[in-house]
């Protein structure tokens, strides 16, 4: 049976990669798959994408959780729904937890707002069937991150934010991976990418024997 | 004291030549007035007045409300919050009374969500001193709309709806006002703009004196 599987972990963790060659190999098992990413994974999602992330514009902590949270109601209802009833596998870098983690606790709201029945309402009670949760010390990310600005390769607005928020970034994972194991399978992201990517495979082919 | 005062209604009702007529009548007082318009009142609600509005993108019902609530976290924060703090008098072109008519009850998403949390989170507990809801037949918005298109000047996309969808607009307005009589004053649309322009200034000018 077909499923939604969601990469998430901090930036430079690695998961960009591995859902690459996680879509390489389940289209070689056969499967159809779609490989798609939040914010953007929509025409107007593309244009949320860059208010969002350019630099051009500042939004509000508010703006921010909102803006992500409607780019996510559209890639929900126009890509993602459409493709699972297909029967295609959807493999989505980012989802909830990253706006949970990034745009509700790093940013200090989960004080002032409790998110569930936003994020059902925006999701549509879309939930993945599967989520990695690519675990990387925030140095690591970091000279990562580095690595890839020195390549030229440019950084977005939440890049480019102070080491704290990182951490902040960091530890809402670890709660939100602690209170969703069932759901969540934690990755240790300084292993080699052929050994990250074996650990995929090994759970993933489980789920395709049911 | 210097207030933030909402115009509501639908298209066509004759709220923003009123909200002109307002601001020059109150500049003409000595009052400094901030005079600006939901979606659109920052540079980067102006991005997201295009997505919403021009027709390029059809955003689903769920993403709209969020995106119009995203455009006025940022609206509230940048531009309404720091001009009352420094005692100018605010004259908005729609706020939460629309959001609530258009995005939510003439969509039917009132049945699946209660807006009150997301609505106090977006605005940040700026709520509206006094609201005029300027109540227009909708044969009488419509024509008045027609007119205009006629003229050349062009509809946006929630113009084009169907009569249904703005009879759900103009009874979501009934309801709103009749659970916010102590906000929200309704003007008889129909009357001549000299009429509404006097009554309008007959109930600012108590709260000037108070």
């Amino acid at each position: 049976m077909n499923q939604l599987i969601t990469f998430e972990g901090a930036d430079g963790c690695g998961k960009s990669t591995q859902l690459q060659l996680t879509t390489a190999w389940l289209r070689h098992q056969g499967k159809q798959v779609l490989q798609t990413k939040q914010p953007g994974g929509t025409p107007l999602g593309v244009e949320i994408r860059r208010l969002l992330l350019s630099g051009e514009f500042t939004p509000i902590p508010e703006c921010e959780l909102l803006m992500f949270l409607a780019d996510r109601a559209q890639h929900v209802k126009e890509v993602i729904q459409p493709a699972l009833q297909a029967g295609v596998w959807v493999l989505c870098d980012r989802y909830s937890d990253s706006t949970l983690a990034y745009q509700l606790a790093a940013r200090g709201l989960d004080e002032k707002l409790d998110l569930t029945a936003m994020l059902a309402f925006a999701e549509a009670g879309c939930v993945p069937h599967q989520t990695f949760w690519f675990d990387v010390s925030i140095e690591t990310a970091m000279l990562r991150l580095e690595k890839r600005q020195q390549s030229g390769e440019p950084s977005n607005r939440l890049d480019d934010e102070a080491m704290a928020f990182h951490q902040r970034v960091h530890q809402a994972f670890g709660y939100i991976y602690q209170a969703n194991q069932e759901r969540m399978i934690r990755l240790d992201a300084s292993a080699s990418i052929e050994t990250i990517q074996q650990q995929i495979q090994q759970i993933i082919q489980k789920k395709i024997r049911c």
